[in-house]
């Protein structure tokens, strides 16, 4: 259904445009388990993953960190007992890029 | 100064004591860095660590949840770009337990 976790992440200019409404509404629709939040004025995509065991969200984290690095682009990953909580959002844009709907695809796919 | 990293986690059960003011007070003497915060309605200890890279913040992630798997007892871990925030309380007890304050200071040891 969705080929976003395909696409690469671009270079993120502080000049490139968020999202629009539009775009938000059919990006929405390819990562059907991320929600939208708002922290600090800022839009951010975010999704709660659940685990057996603290190593095995550990190790999700581990590997969702690399992949991370991997594309340049880097979210804020809580692990706790049980599930690790994931959040995309473009610090120089201050909001939603195409990158972070690429990357909550990519993370989904580590999940499987 | 502190020799707290010296201990080991005690089994922690539900009707353990929270440690008390008096106690409070003389154990975070014992771990400077950490700040007590109140979430939820439940006492924390918390701390954020800085890194030069992503990488180097989502080392320290996977160090410190390796040794706290060891002890039996797991912080949330925050991992973001440059810093990491440690948070540790007991959840059967809904507070803190001098337990709490073992693995703080076993934290900070990992840091160094």
């Amino acid at each position: 259904m969705s080929s976003l976790n395909q696409e690469k992440c671009e270079a993120c200019r502080a000049d490139a445009p968020k999202v629009n409404d539009e775009e938000l509404k059919e990006l929405m629709a390819m990562i059907p388990d991320w929600v939208p939040v708002v922290k600090n004025n800022i839009m951010q995509l975010e999704r709660e993953y659940s685990f057996k065991s603290y190593l095995d969200g550990l190790a999700f984290t581990q590997k969702l960190g690399e992949a991370a690095e991997n594309e340049g682009h880097h979210p804020d990953i809580l692990t706790e007992w049980g599930k690790v909580t994931v959040t995309w959002w473009s610090h120089k844009i201050k909001g939603l890029h195409r990158n972070d709907f690429i990357m909550a695809s990519k993370t989904d796919q580590l999940y499987l």
